[in-house]
């Protein structure tokens, strides 16, 4: 087993906890959990391939991507009274989860030649888009568009690898670079609090 | 024409005159009720063909799927006020309808061989994916995500499927076996008002 | 470049713009701003690309579909303040754009054999997917199921174009005529106030 993939299943961990979260707060019942933290954990990846006509998705080929959410989501719901102290712990594996699924949609789409800011979009997507389906199933103006610098590390991750790429390194050293790269910018900006100018 | 179509063109027209009420009550001109009983009925469907990559979708290859919510949607928007009489025998069509959209996704989802959870979940996304459109576009929450017992009425007849036909039982057995159950269970439960736990 | 070409572009700018001012107004950051103008761009057109199966979608073909938007949002966010000014030009433009998306997609569906309601609706989602797309993304029932008669401008032009195909004329007759349908309903529909039935 790769490391990539090791991080991909902690990242698929950590979005499905943090989608089946949102559930258990907006008083869903256990389907509404399941599908919060499946749709958090596996949407971003879905749409990509989605959108690159890579049919049928990751999610329906390999049924582990199905399985982890649906086991991390009923954890969540039997046992989220005692979850408060694992958000901090958990905010840490999201960031892993978002390095390494920005990584993997832009190289997935750099590698089925599309142009560089296809390639940096996908990334972004895969990162991001599970989240904001959790927040339109939630009804809720998506955080992403909202507060945080969470869509700015995944730009700057995707834009790098698509640099690297351009520079021909290899991918053992390109993709654990770009992917360290948004892993870091996270955790700095939730440390500092950083965010994006708004409109004024 | 076979059963399986005729019971699939019922609920057709429940799940467009279900969408085509929540669009009239919610003030919708023409269009939106169009478009509500359009997405409901043929949501679902869609989705599942565009994430196993049988496109264009059934609706497109088969127009039927499209006249048949227009013709609904339109009846619905001009005779809504005798409506309410009707409401409890469009509960009865809707879980006929219920019943074979999960049968009829779980089954072309195993003939696409995906594994057994896909399976399930193209079946349950087929079933449900249309009303949850229906309230993502009337700006609500879900609702098969917070109050009803429906999705277990799918998960139940989509596994069911999965199993009979890995027993290799024909298919005349085994579809409507398994659609039956959808149905009955959610008969039962809007007549008993169950419901699932909820987290607390 | 043909006449097609320009003013399809026309129509990115302007659906690019009607999204990042929606995204300025409900206080977003840069992020939200590119994100709403993009979608309000392409989502149509991807829409209807991920549904006849032609993918990867235009924009990632075309990367300009991609640029555009992200330069127009950026415009936006900068020089929002003084944009009060441009909003008549704008609803012209955005009118252009609809006429525009509505006979590409349109003509694109019946160029990959879907019946005649598939591709007056494929044309239809071309030119309106978009801003469906940026209303539920600003948590906000969409506009066009609710308000106005834009919708009906699209179902015109399509059917025209769907009628004028059947009677072989050449597409450079065909396609501005039905273009122009809808361009002139729009702007006789801003300019009277038209609206469509509600159900009551």
């Amino acid at each position: 087993m790769s490391l990539l993939y090791l991080l991909d299943l902690i990242g698929t961990v950590a979005f499905a906890a943090s989608g089946a979260l949102a559930g258990v707060r907006r008083e869903m019942d256990l389907f509404g959990v399941w599908v919060l933290g499946m749709v958090t954990a596996i949407g971003g990846g879905t749409l990509r391939d989605l959108l690159l006509g890579d049919l049928p998705p990751f999610c329906l080929r390999n049924e582990i991507y199905l399985w982890l959410p649906v086991a991390v989501a009923s954890l969540v719901f039997i046992t989220h009274r005692r979850l408060p102290k694992i958000e901090r712990p958990l905010l840490y594996l999201d960031a892993i989860g978002l390095g390494t699924f920005v990584v993997i949609g832009t190289g997935k789409a750099i590698a089925f030649q599309t142009g560089p800011l296809g390639a940096v979009l996908m990334g972004v997507m895969t990162g991001t888009a599970g989240g904001v389906f959790r927040d339109i199933l939630s009804n809720e103006v998506p955080l992403i568009m909202r507060r945080e610098i969470y869509a700015s590390a995944c730009i700057f991750g995707g834009a790098l690898l698509v640099m690297l790429q351009k520079l021909q390194l290899p991918d053992n050293l390109s993709l654990p670079s770009a992917a360290a790269s948004v892993i870091i910018l996270r955790l700095l900006s939730i440390n500092y609090n950083w965010s994006l100018p708004k409109a004024n």
